[in-house]
């Protein structure tokens, strides 16, 4: 709580360098103008910064009085980071720069629910080929974030419970750690973050939250989770849990879910449940062409063959995807109700599907309570399929921005 | 976002007024250690308060050293304030000092749902009558807050829509600040806020919310609301609209709510919903003791109705109060799911019933999410039937301690 010289010192760096970030292409002056920071501060920071090689010049433009002042942006594309996104259904790398730009990336699909060891192993290919793929020298990259579904314990880089994965109480980042070292020689730092606040991060840094001071992402995916992004921090409540947007009950005798409890939004509107609803009319008779698009194995179905039939205009299908679309719609018009946000952001491998967006927007708009959330924005992520690694990759950027620029790589103290 | 010199001081100022309040009494050198601030910097913000009259010594006790240390606390009880909370089957009205002690109250009960004008009228009686209960005198109270339930445009005093009260776009303070003028002479500023997070400033201040750093307040009465109240502060959403909690939807085709849509928590759970089910349960032809409780009129049922005649073993009435505990719980546990808060105070009329808080704590244990909201702490209001007046009482605390002990009061320029 202490209001010193020190922290005054710290916060204006963070200032400066947020607004840059924000804001840049900008001058000196408007900085000075935008942090109500007195010049000569602004000045002495911008120095530091620059000697750092956290901000750049970019040239001279035309100010409003006809002098041409000198623009500085944040020197994003001098840093970079490796963000690794693990999914009941495949795993995803990225090698990004500061700046959100993909240099390099690889995918593994699997075929079934994968187990750690077999995870740790795809990791460390991946990360090597993304590398490769990047041209990026692995000796310049900052360090690596890691996105997890369900509930973890991020200090001690340990996997808690995650249903979907079916991991439970699993020390994820000191094997991983080691893999990585033994594949590259570098000791990484590893933070890892619930894929559900990594896909708010990356939309945060470089997607549909870029300047909101409260928005809301969703992640519609092989499960459905949320991460709330307030004044730019990540929301994760007191146990560190917050954000089960698929765990709360929506029909309150509804099918078993995952987690042990019934009629969760999960169970009802997952990519996991609409594929199992059309394993389960197919079980019970019904004609569709569901079955055909898999060659006749109902094992094969996911959900995203049913949304290839609901586009052949499959009738069960259409019907699949309505009603899952309108339980998603019910838990999204709660969350406004309850919440109020600026933004929701729909991320995740469902969010391109456009029948259940129309589906969702439709319901949404009847379920929200009158007056309530009058200025929400319901928006699809444009970040594509690597919006959950991108975001765990911009866990670097945050520690950066965080600490004014200043990150324990190339030999810096880290700040406090 | 400037970090100059006048703003840390008056950062100080409200620190070490803070702190004097949270943990007083409280000797120079504690808050001193506690704020981290220099013993200088404390001794004279500290001579300027107890200047003011807003702290007070209270003696000396033993120190750790064996010297007498001077202790100091909050004067409260030399401020007061008017709260006053308007319900659709009750109005109240408190007038209390800022420790939180009630020195005068009164209430008025409505048969039906009561129209502004007759609130108004019964306002200006109650606040009267209040004042002359506490023997305080008016000139001696600070300002007055009010509690309207529904959704409200506090700047301008208007409320936008109130489903239970039935109001829409009235501007209520405007009108009550002229009553208030006109019985007492004095122009009081008014402060409104929406009940659900008048109760909860109340717990805040003065309640099971004391030194928590999230909570939750879930009114559970004639409606159901709930507000957050984080680091201090009401969270209050982008349209000033969060904390609908009882217009989540909990059944996807549940009954018509007051607010448009169906299967509202607030349809199924309220006092409101209980009273009406149990008429529809007695027009149908069920045989249970509710009715005679009632003399034998169905329109004079209420919640406590049912609630007597299930404490009496009424099976059918027992049913009821076991249902709506159990949606409550399933509310409760999506709460917990997805914002993971410290504690979750149950307030409000029904908060009393054993009956339903034990349906509700039984629900929410099975319901919330293993490993999520593994901290959070479900506690029954001890604030009592005023809890939402005293609540909205206390919004003149707040202002007193975010202004460092300075109010437009006494003279004194109100500070920014």
């Amino acid at each position: 709580m202490r209001v010193d010289k020190h922290i005054v010192a710290s916060m204006n760096r963070q200032l400066v360098l947020e607004t840059i970030w924000e804001k840049g292409p900008i001058s000196k002056a408007e900085i000075t103008r935008l942090t109500a920071l007195s010049l000569p501060t602004v000045i002495k920071i911008m120095e530091e910064l620059a000697g750092r090689g956290v901000i750049a010049s970019c040239g001279k433009t035309e100010g409003s009085a006809g002098k041409r002042a000198e623009q500085y942006v944040f020197a994003g594309d001098a840093f970079y980071s490796i963000g690794i996104d693990m999914t009941p259904t495949n795993l995803k790398v990225v090698v990004i720069d500061l700046n959100g730009r993909v240099l390099g990336c690889g995918k593994k699909t699997f075929d079934q629910i994968p187990d750690v060891d077999s995870v740790l192993n795809d990791t460390q290919a991946l990360v090597l080929s993304a590398l490769a793929d990047s041209a990026v020298a692995k000796e310049a990259i900052l360090d690596v974030g890691v996105a997890v579904p369900g509930i973890l314990d991020t200090e001690k880089g340990m996997v808690l419970f995650s249903p979907n994965l079916r991991w439970e109480n699993v020390d994820l980042l000191t094997p991983l750690r080691e893999r990585l070292f033994a594949a590259t020689g570098i000791r990484w730092e590893l933070q890892m973050e619930n894929s559900n606040r990594t896909m708010a991060l990356g939309e945060q840094y470089y997607g549909s939250g870029v300047g909101s001071d409260y928005f809301i992402c969703i992640n519609l995916g092989y499960g459905i989770g949320a991460a709330a992004m307030e004044h730019g921090e990540l929301y994760k409540g007191i146990s560190g849990t917050a954000g089960e947007l698929g765990h709360i009950t929506v029909e309150k005798d509804g099918p078993l879910c995952t987690c042990g409890n019934n009629g969760c939004l999960e169970a009802l509107a997952s990519g996991r449940a609409i594929a199992q609803q059309a394993r389960n009319l197919i079980s019970s008779g019904v004609k569709t062409s569901i079955l055909e698009l898999t060659g006749g194995d109902p094992a094969k179905i996911e959900a995203k063959t049913v949304f290839e039939a609901a586009e052949k205009q499959d009738m069960a299908a259409v019907d699949l995807v309505r009603k899952a679309g309108e339980y998603i719609g019910i838990g999204i018009a709660s969350y406004i109700n309850l919440l109020d946000p600026e933004i929701i952001v729909l991320g995740g491998g469902m969010s391109n599907e456009e029948l259940l967006i129309e589906q969702i927007e439709k319901v949404v708009k009847v379920r929200r309570m009158r007056f309530a959330g009058r200025k929400v924005q319901v928006r699809v992520s444009e970040l594509g399929e690597y919006a959950t690694a991108i975001g765990a990759a911009a866990i670097q950027l945050k520690r950066l921005l965080r600490h004014g620029g200043r990150l324990h790589a190339n030999g810096e103290e880290e700040a406090v």
